[in-house]
């Protein structure tokens, strides 16, 4: 590469473009870690983008009608702080930046959305910020066409490696950004033909122009470095219907020895090698150091958008107070004053009533008293519409030619449709929330991880969530997949045991601000065991007393989901007996662990109890409330699964694997 | 749909495929569940493919040059069960297929590969066959090379359908496929334009054509309803030296009056529907009743292959015995008697020399010894091969020009790999093993959990598994990982504390044959615990005592890999202060699980001593050692994580989260 002669072509932009490459070859030096070849192989488009196109005000990073701009490529966190640093933002102080991958930084290893304002979404598992940017400009739409072009009219920028594009989760995204001619969608594609191994060829020889026209897409192919050809590009881009893929050749690591090399993808940390980049790019102040018109001239791109922004803080006080405070409430995730009543009142009806149904079910009739009070929910399923019973009536299905719509055909996709939710989430405004079979968390499960690692609260609505599932057999039965839900940090796992109960999880679910929600259920039918009707929600407390003893207290029976119901029928076996049997339902067990003490003893009392945990899933997790909370040595068991399930009948399946009230029952006479 | 008209053009054919139909409906409708559509969409070409081209000998579905066939459309079982029962396999009966779906019966819900021998794969969750089906035509060229075209020489089939092709996984194994021109793998796409939840065009618009092409694909497309049209692109699919896709245009539920619709995709039960359905196809014999001139006609389709057997049979009887063998050995999953001697040469060699290395390293160590002397080994990685050390001196790249070559780089294809590597397991005669990161288990994880359900022992070599892993944070650093593998029913999780332990381990999932393996490897150095070299595998208890206590025991620290050595310090602290500390090592808990209850006790013994569990993980699935296992009541804590982790140095990491000697010394104390 003729560094020489692009210095030459364009020494003002060469100049801004070397800042970002010097402060990350500065930076990943000091940290003696990181990534170089990323940043500074698409510093250059990077620039462009920031200084043409991006609207975007440093000053304001959370304004809701700015661009969007994500590195999917997350490894090359160095562009983002690099940018923000040049551009002025508050939080990305030299100190930060020099600070990059050490503790307590704000400058992470991989951009962290919880850590800065300005990060739109915490990327690094490859691939999911294309998804991401997916359910950002499904967002875009969705709310263009609720409030209007005036206040809601931006773009999604979001910037891919080769291997974002290797990954499955692109081709789910892609296919989806097709489907719905997202065209306000822009892929940058880094294409430095580089991996981690070697070549690209090594592993791949997908033709990725013919790939994305085959999805639908407006591609476009130019030199990377080459600033008139990116604001071209990027000018067309912005101007085509459909969303756009701008296919940027570019060399990782540009000007370094490492350059158009493997290394160059790491840390290039030696002293010479990087005296000897900089000396090429002509940048000739000290480590950290940025010449001060070049600072002048990126703090300059860092406030371009503050008029925009201030232009749209103008027409957003001229709506009215009502679409404004709906647009406000939904942008700070409350709920409308409603949701309660509402929720209160399906509660009460289902006492009364006592339905005989699927918890999916139960779920759809949450969802339609919660769904047009909230117009921010937008529902959808992996072509399990009729199995996950996620639409309701109000929603309107989105597409083309229904912007409206907020149900959303995601197709056989749930990694896709799951960190597209991500996405909507992370963009502002929205309360997303769709289903699959609850096997198929296997699928979903890296967005899943990242909905709990980011804090933002996306609902998985899992239905078909045991061997109730029956007749399709073990790779459709979830068995381990509650215990891989709780295993994951900052994620609430509901697994409710009736109608009250799902409406209970639904509005724990849809008010919570940073913890992500999973539903996990049934398919089968399942009895109403909250026939008493209380206003508190009582999961919230994720466990509680649901039936007491009669008369001594000897055994005490902990159930969620289906197998409450199970509960019930074994203390009547017991207290038939003369066994005196108490029913905790624990339909959230990370909440039962957030509760005081006193209330958790309340729930489960020391003493001679036995205890008998009953779940159709593995007893991973279960330990803790059947060994510890003051539980009598040797007097526990557990009634669950310890295999996989079968193809089979459901309710052969539970009497073949002992989950019945009467194995229940024998169980705990057993122990006592 | 002119079914007259097809009827009339080859009434011999018709017959043979409307058979597949009429046995669909009448499975379906016994089971009153199921999916008809499907297999009355695709009999005309799974009729064409098993008479005129697939190598196959239904007395013998299990011989080792067979042609494969693959079913990624898992929920069309009975097309498999149809064409199984017709053909004459022996362990699918008529009573078999009217017990479709029965608890017992071999015909399961999804064509399950531990249940029927001609099943070559378990299917059901999407897109997981066609990515098997590449590792099957890895397979077959890897073999094809090793041991010549006159033992091994045959081809891939894979039928697919819509759900398959909009997954990720697809996308990453039409990419491995298209890379290394696996010539011998054909796609026959169900391309009826039906989903659960309404046309194809609802949630995708992909030109599958162009997107196949992209991927270097061979494509053709043609009526999947016309016999002549099936056999001339299968005859052109096997001459090409690309992988094929044949887009076969077909008509969900063909004939039925839910034809073309989504409906037709599930149970189609209804009696006077299936009856006008049958009397459309001609088929007047009553239910299950297929005539004899079908039948026998299908049996002789069922035999056709066993010719190509026998002359196989006398070929293999040619070549040297050393080569049958090794063959043998490897189809029987048979480790070679050296193996024993190897790994015990470099335990002892290791427990001399007590070097400080990280696991993966250690791993590789492990695996210069065992890939000489096991040609049945493929190694390969995610774009990760200098950080997961999966690829040793010996084994070659496999590529288009080295068919022998031993080692895949997979590309950033975390799912694809994993379900390659199984669907080489699944084809025979190969131990496939390949790395990632261990986070990036959540990318895997659908085919890590098939690989258990099916009983293949491939194994997962997962890397960087803790903290440890520093300063790209907590995206790439597992906390609830282990917890998520140990919860899956019949998988290793193995995480060896040094080099010993590794090749412990690696001695137990080389052998297995059942049980796949997950390798939790460190990113960072350890020092060697165990330098007292033991000819016995002590790994292959689960657990073992390390270090005894001197003098009296008070307290019992149980930890695994990279803690090992901080339980190995805490024990010299508790020491100090005149505090009995026994350590024991627990490199897998499933294997401690299964030990008899005395030697549990032996390694945990009831009694009053303080029980610590360390591990650089969250605490479920520890509960049954720290609170069951006899342990006392109130005397036990765990050091760990619970929380998601954060960007820094490994080291700080490590001190900030308390997983320190101290932090564990002083806890053990404060329990004293």
């Amino acid at each position: 590469m003729d560094i020489a002669a692009l210095r030459k072509k364009n020494p003002e932009h060469w100049m801004k473009a070397a800042a970002i490459r010097a402060l990350t070859l500065d930076a990943v030096a000091a940290a003696n870690s990181g990534h170089s070849g990323m940043p500074m192989g698409m510093a250059d488009v990077a620039t462009v983008l920031f200084e043409k196109h991006l609207k975007f005000d440093a000053a304001n990073p959370q304004w809701p009608d700015r661009d969007r701009f994500i590195l999917s490529a997350g490894h090359g966190s160095m562009l983002i702080y690099s940018l923000l640093h040049l551009c002025g933002d508050a939080q990305v102080t030299l100190d930060q930046v020099k600070n990059f991958r050490q503790m307590g930084a704000l400058t992470a290893g991989h951009p962290e959305n919880f850590l800065l304002d300005a990060v739109e979404t915490t990327t690094g598992p490859l691939g999911q910020g294309i998804a991401n940017a997916v359910g950002f400009a499904m967002a875009e739409e969705m709310q263009r066409a609720q409030y209007g072009k005036k206040i809601v009219d931006h773009y999604t920028y979001v910037m891919a490696g080769d291997g974002c594009l290797m990954e499955g989760i692109s081709h789910e995204a892609i296919g989806l950004a097709g489907r719905h001619q997202l065209g306000k969608l822009i892929l940058m594609w880094d294409n430095n033909n580089i991996t981690i191994d070697g070549t690209v060829e090594l592993s791949d020889r997908t033709n990725q122009i013919q790939r994305f026209k085959a999805s639908g897409w407006h591609v476009q192919e130019i030199d990377g470095h080459d600033p008139e050809a990116i604001d071209a590009a990027l000018t067309a881009a912005k101007k085509t219907k459909k969303p756009s893929m701008i296919a940027c050749k570019t060399h990782i690591a540009l000007g370094h020895a490492a350059q158009d090399t493997s290394k160059g993808h790491g840390a290039l940390t030696d002293a010479d090698q990087m005296k000897a980049a900089k000396e090429a790019y002509g940048w000739t102040t000290g480590p950290f150091e940025v010449p001060a018109d070049v600072k002048a001239q990126w703090e300059a791109i860092g406030s371009r958008g503050a008029a925009d922004r201030v232009a749209w803080e103008g027409r957003f006080a001229e709506v009215s107070t009502q679409k404004q405070n709906r647009f406000n409430r939904a942008y700070t995730l409350d709920v409308p004053n409603k949701l309660s009543a509402v929720i209160k009142a399906l509660k009460k009806q289902i006492s009364e009533d006592k339905p005989s149904v699927a918890t999916r079910k139960s779920s759809e009739l949450a969802l339609a008293v919660i769904n047009p009070i909230m117009p921010e929910t937008v529902g959808g399923s992996a072509d399990l519409t009729g199995s996950n019973n996620t639409k309701t009536a109000d929603l309107g299905v989105f597409d083309t030619d229904n912007r409206k719509g907020r149900y959303v055909y995601w197709g056989i996709r749930e990694h896709g449709m799951a960190a597209a939710m991500n996405g909507m989430a992370l963009h502002g405004g929205m309360r997303p929330y769709s289903g699959t079979f609850f096997c198929f968390t296997d699928y979903a499960r890296p967005s899943m991880r990242l909905a709990a690692l980011m804090k933002i609260p996306t609902v998985f609505v899992m239905t078909h969530d045991s061997i109730g599932v029956g007749e399709d057999g073990p790779t459709h039965q979830p068995v381990e997949h509650l215990a891989i839900c709780r295993a994951t940090p900052n994620t609430y796992v509901f697994r409710p045991a009736d109608t009250v109960e799902t409406a209970e999880a639904w509005e724990i679910a849809i008010s919570s601000k940073e913890t992500p929600s999973v539903m996990a259920l049934t398919r089968q039918n399942l009895p109403t065991v909250r026939t008493e009707h209380k206003l508190k929600n009582l999961s919230a407390q994720g466990a509680y007393v649901l039936a007491e003893a009669e008369g001594k207290r000897q055994v005490i029976l902990i159930a969620t989901g289906s197998e409450v119901a199970t509960a019930m029928d074994a203390k009547a076996k017991l207290e038939e007996m003369g066994i005196g049997t108490r029913v905790v339902s624990m339909p959230c067990m990370e909440l039962f662990a957030q509760q005081d003490e006193a209330y958790r003893r309340k729930v489960l009392p020391a003493g001679s109890a036995v205890r008998i945990g009953i779940e159709a899933g593995v007893r991973q997790g279960w330990d803790q409330w059947l060994l510890g909370e003051r539980a009598k040595p040797g007097k526990s068991d557990f009634v669950g699964m310890d295999r996989f399930g079968a193809s089979a009948p459901a309710g052969e399946l539970f009497e073949k694997f002992g989950i019945t009230a009467q194995n229940v029952a024998d169980k705990a006479k057993a122990l006592l």
